[in-house]
């Protein structure tokens, strides 16, 4: 019986799952089920505010305080293994098929979290555009330097908010997870973007983009460099898809100064999504190029955000066909009018 | 704005959502995020229980005491349409493609309940072999009779227990949903599986069968024409396939002994995971071969049971892979040690 991480095959499908049996033990693991609210351990307890590192491993990344020393206050952000990985960089990272109808592969990669602030907050709208800059560019930092290692090929950059959302600690972190595979999510989207651009010698985002620019019934905000919209077949009521306006495959290629515009309409749209639908829990997560495969003509990196507005029930398991409520053009319309609150922009230190 | 039901594909994957905005006004409807018991409504007001047929559409099957007329009291089982159907059998049901980037085809469909008992239960372990076998040749009867519409592709059945899974209704039902499209989970197992077949030479569901049979570490239990195990490369923690032991690609050709014979073989599983995880919400749902497509000699209908011990977050969004945290064998395992627990056979009228 399985007790380390791995990665098995579905014989059927060929989709890939990781049997993660250790994991089970971290904080809440198999008993989070019940919801709780966002804010769910008090600063006295959680590991990642300041002062608390021993709490956490040793960092991989983090802004500090010139002068402060790793591992110790007087840090902005850190990024540090997650104490609990549904997979581990100390296996063996073979992927060898045999073949056979069962497959397996023992559980190798890499499992971090984003510890977005030093003070214990849940939201990132509570962030300023610097702040919240400052995770978009750690993100980039991660994948380029996980990237480079040749035995990975994705790094999957998510952030769950809200225990409906799979968040089991409220203080405000992103997670990654660095895999020898290519997820099946992106490898569809892959394969689909690439025959599209074979019929059609262009990339089907660029073409989305140029026609939700036009059409601006499912847009909910813009910048100058990116777009925020209903995506037309949204799965999910509010559903919402940030994009950047110029071809871009990669997003570890984006500028700083990129990052700092995406970290203002970001934060829009979630404080956007928090005043409309009262704070729900969702999920973000972005989808770019594999590892060290640069500016490919059909890909185009972007966020998704699903905000859980309702479940998936046996018709979507059964079909993967979802039924949305709301149609996107609506969703639009109601984020655009949705007035940002007031004290979002204030930090509550 | 789309206000009838409509089928979309999305550009870039080309997977179909089903937009639908008078569902909406369901009880519960958006609002449904909130856990609540699974017998939520209570006997004097339940649509669904005998006497109360004025509340719910014209049945379209039933199971009756010779001798009843339809639409009231004195039946064992009713198939109605849906109050609140995701999709509509009067919209126009053509889907011919014009190629555009953005497509939408009407919501043609048919959305039915299967009402599996006419008083207030809502565990199918509270149903007699005979009762529940009742179930199990409702689906078969409305899928040969909804298959044999031209105009449709696919019937999915389905079955949400609990809140959490999605059920609105305490009372016991299922669900079914007859559209002009092969639902994009069906399509890319029928697709794996017929690339199995050409290479391999045999149905790979029968392969999976009798793997599981001879290793017997995955094995839940078994009759003789059936087994149900835990799958390999299982998403969830508890999930079950249940699945004929002789290659059969269609399940609207299943006998009655057969399906008399399985229905005791759900009720065991079913009975073993409420045993072993605490009555927990959970989906099934059938998958079968489409429409009109008999006999196919690489694909086999089986039940997948999904119990909902986990939340999908965001790296599982993302990624298409799920992380599982109890290896299929110690499911398995478990679900075998699990007693019945001896009222599930007492029905509670």
């Amino acid at each position: 019986m399985a007790t380390s991480p791995e990665y098995r095959r579905d014989p059927v499908t060929g989709r890939w799952v990781i049997i993660a049996p250790e994991r089970a033990s971290r904080p809440l693991g198999l008993a989070d089920t019940k919801p709780h609210a966002r804010r769910n351990i008090e600063r006295d307890e959680c590991p990642f505010c300041e002062g608390h590192e021993h709490d956490t491993p040793h960092e991989s990344y983090a802004v500090r305080t010139p002068g402060t020393a790793p591992n110790g206050p007087g840090w902005q952000l850190r990024v540090v293994p997650n104490k609990f990985p549904a997979v581990r960089a100390t296996a063996d990272s073979d992927l060898k098929s045999t073949g056979e109808l069962f497959e397996s592969f023992p559980g190798f990669g890499v499992h971090e979290l984003v510890i977005e602030c030093p003070f214990h907050e849940s939201s990132p709208t509570v962030l300023t555009d610097g702040e919240y800059a400052r995770v978009l560019v750690a993100y980039r930092e991660r994948i380029r330097t996980l990237a480079d290692d040749p035995r990975f090929a994705y790094v999957t950059v998510f952030k769950n908010v809200g225990a409906e959302a799979g968040a089991s600690l409220a203080h405000l972190h992103s997670q990654l997870i660095a895999t020898p595979i290519v997820p099946d999510a992106v490898r569809l989207e892959l394969e689909a973007a690439g025959d599209y651009y074979l019929g059609e010698r262009r990339c089907v985002f660029c073409a989305v983009v140029k026609a939700e620019l036009a059409g601006r019934t499912r847009l909910v905000a813009e910048t100058a460099h990116f777009v925020a919209f209903c995506p037309f077949a949204a799965r999910f009521a509010y559903e919402v898809w940030v994009v950047p306006k110029r071809h871009a495959s990669g997003y570890e290629s984006t500028s700083d100064a990129d990052l700092l515009e995406l970290s203002g309409l970001m934060k829009l749209v979630l404080g956007k999504i928090d005043s409309a639908l009262g704070d729900p829990a969702y999920n973000y997560y972005l989808h770019t190029s594999p590892a060290r495969i640069r500016d490919l003509p059909y890909y185009h990196w972007h966020f998704e955000i699903l905000p859980r507005t309702s479940r998936q029930a046996g018709f979507e398991w059964g079909s993967g066909c979802f039924i949305n409520l709301v149609p996107p053009e609506r969703s639009a319309r109601d984020l655009r009018a949705a007035e940002i609150r007031p004290d979002i922009d204030i930090l509550g230190r």
